[in-house]
């Protein structure tokens, strides 16, 4: 039998070890593959748009797991009151090819993004960060600030949205969880003395979130919401006095802040800091920009942190999604009924975690 | 809720209808879709190799509906006592990018299988074919058998399979289904009188299950098992005095029997056969071959057929796997319990069958 983790799975689990607890475990999984980039079949996610959007697969593996994760984004599902960005993943054994695991990815997609950035955060903010302003308080919000808080000892927030309700809501989230929280009026002021500035807004078209007026020496810019041809937040100069820093370049050139540049800018690879390979920050003054747009492997070890922890509890449910006759060459057994024998399978795969 | 499909249900359903009218029934969807190929949004499939098989993303989408199929090839699964093919496939709504249903596809590959198989034969082989050879006995065998005798009412099989226990396997499943059966001792005595050879083997190289001097005139060759590089079932000669018809050509040119040929050598889309746009058999001497690899669009007429047959039934379960918060922009909310409701979102979706 196939495991999958729902929704109000992931819910009870996530409320029963702490959501801090739970953002370190996560982003040091991420951490662990990102040091072992080199291992991984990176391939260009496969993206079908249409005009309401586009749905993509996101598949990896490092030649024992093999993970995908299928995600949409809909700028317009919100008038329906649906979400913009929903996605589920799948874990197989790359030995055998069987699936292994499925899981919900709406809120892991939410987590995964919050502990990439900090991890990033961590080699390319100043270490004495104690104020991030967040531009942008959709769905993703409290994801970011409760990364930066579990991690990073971060909890005076500065909050900016054109939507007053969405300031509000997330205010409430956020106070709630032990942060002090203050609403801006525009821009400018959410970013004030902002030692870390998040972007994460929803609008698909090339914006100025963030002009080149609104940053000052030493700040991090943690760019999140531009992630799709078209869909950017950061005013060109800015990123042409800053240091960039990137997941997947292949990918980040075609759907980061970085369409906005010339080919042969210089970026850095996230994997390469994090070994000590290449620098993160190496002054006070310098900006730093982490140009995120989601890379495959964050979603591939996130699957696999959820499997790990929860592969023999009451969390997950068997799903027979995958028909296993007796002889292997009798699969029409299943159907005459000669073979009732649905078998489980898990033990005859050498790469069950 | 998502609707999922699980392998006893779709046992059970198949059971309940009986196996030749949902022979029918999934033959009509696809050849529906084959006369809609422009409509559909083509991409290549995504592969995966390792040293032990391939893992395959197969995407497409006619603009209303987005589907994919999971796929893995695994020669040496069956010394593990696995199936060397699984499947697993998904439906959702393109206008809003949500997932609607999940299905298995390891039986229903079988199933599609055939029934594009019979497709093609209803208009390549001859009017009157009453016999036909299969070679290579494994998974597969008698669900290519069963599609001919739901749409062509052929009932006298000539079999053979290295494996002397696969082809005694064939038979007494096919003995009890109605069929009259002979076990030939060679391939070459299996496709003595044939009028269709349908040629379905495992081994992932490149073979010549038939050679040139098997091949009379008028027969239809159902080339089902060459399906990925390095790995073909017919000889070169004989595709050079044959019509060789295939499902979507930038595919087959890479994976089926022709990647033997040279790359403007003529060959015919199955579609353009069953629009009429171009000719299929002409004559009773004619040598014809489907060069059968599998195509999205066969996977994709398959969920929508199972979808539109079981959603209003006790056969779909449903699985929690999308958070729907009744806020969209407040995901959070799912997690510190201010929000509980995960709600239906199937009767926002405009596209729902």
């Amino acid at each position: 039998m196939l495991k999958l983790l729902d929704v109000q799975n992931l819910i009870k689990y996530v409320q029963s070890v702490g959501m801090e607890p739970f953002f370190h475990g996560l982003a040091e999984t991420i951490e662990a593959d990102f040091k072992r980039w080199g291992e991984f079949d990176k391939m260009a996610r496969v993206a079908s748009h249409s005009p309401a959007g586009v749905i993509e697969l996101m598949p990896t593996d490092d030649g024992k797991f093999y993970g995908f994760k299928y995600v949409n984004g809909h700028p317009k599902n919100f008038e329906k009151t649906l979400q913009t960005v929903t996605a589920y993943g799948m874990l197989a054994d790359v030995d055998t090819g069987y699936p292994l695991f499925i899981s919900e990815l709406t809120l892991t997609t939410a987590f995964r993004t919050g502990a990439t950035s900090v991890m990033a955060a961590k080699y390319l903010a100043r270490k004495n960060s104690s104020v991030m302003a967040i531009i942008g308080n959709g769905a993703q919000s409290e994801f970011q600030a409760l990364a930066f808080k579990a991690s990073m000892g971060i909890k005076t927030l500065r909050l900016f949205d054109i939507d007053r309700a969405a300031m509000e809501k997330t205010k409430k989230n956020l106070d709630a969880a032990g942060f002090d929280v203050y609403l801006a009026d525009t821009p400018h002021d959410a970013v004030k003395g902002a030692d870390i500035i998040t972007t994460v807004t929803a609008d698909k078209k090339c914006a100025k979130i963030l002009t080149d007026d609104m940053i000052q020496p030493g700040v991090h810019i943690n760019a999140v919401g531009g992630d799709c041809p078209g869909k950017t937040e950061l005013e060109k100069a800015i990123l042409l006095r800053s240091d960039i820093f990137v997941e997947f370049p292949e990918q980040t050139w075609i759907e980061g802040e970085i369409q906005q540049l010339d080919k042969d800018h210089p970026i850095t690879e996230l994997w390469e800091v994090i070994l000590g390979k290449k620098a993160g920050r190496t002054s006070d003054e310098q900006i730093t920009v982490f140009d995120s747009v989601g890379f495959a492997i964050e979603d591939f070890a996130s699957l696999r942190y959820l499997y790990e922890q929860l592969k023999d509890t009451d969390y997950l449910q068997d799903v027979d999604l995958l028909s296993v006759p007796t002889d292997p060459k009798n699969l029409y057994g299943l159907l005459n009924g000669t073979d009732t024998q649905n078998r489980e399978y898990l033990d005859l795969i050498p790469n069950v975690l």
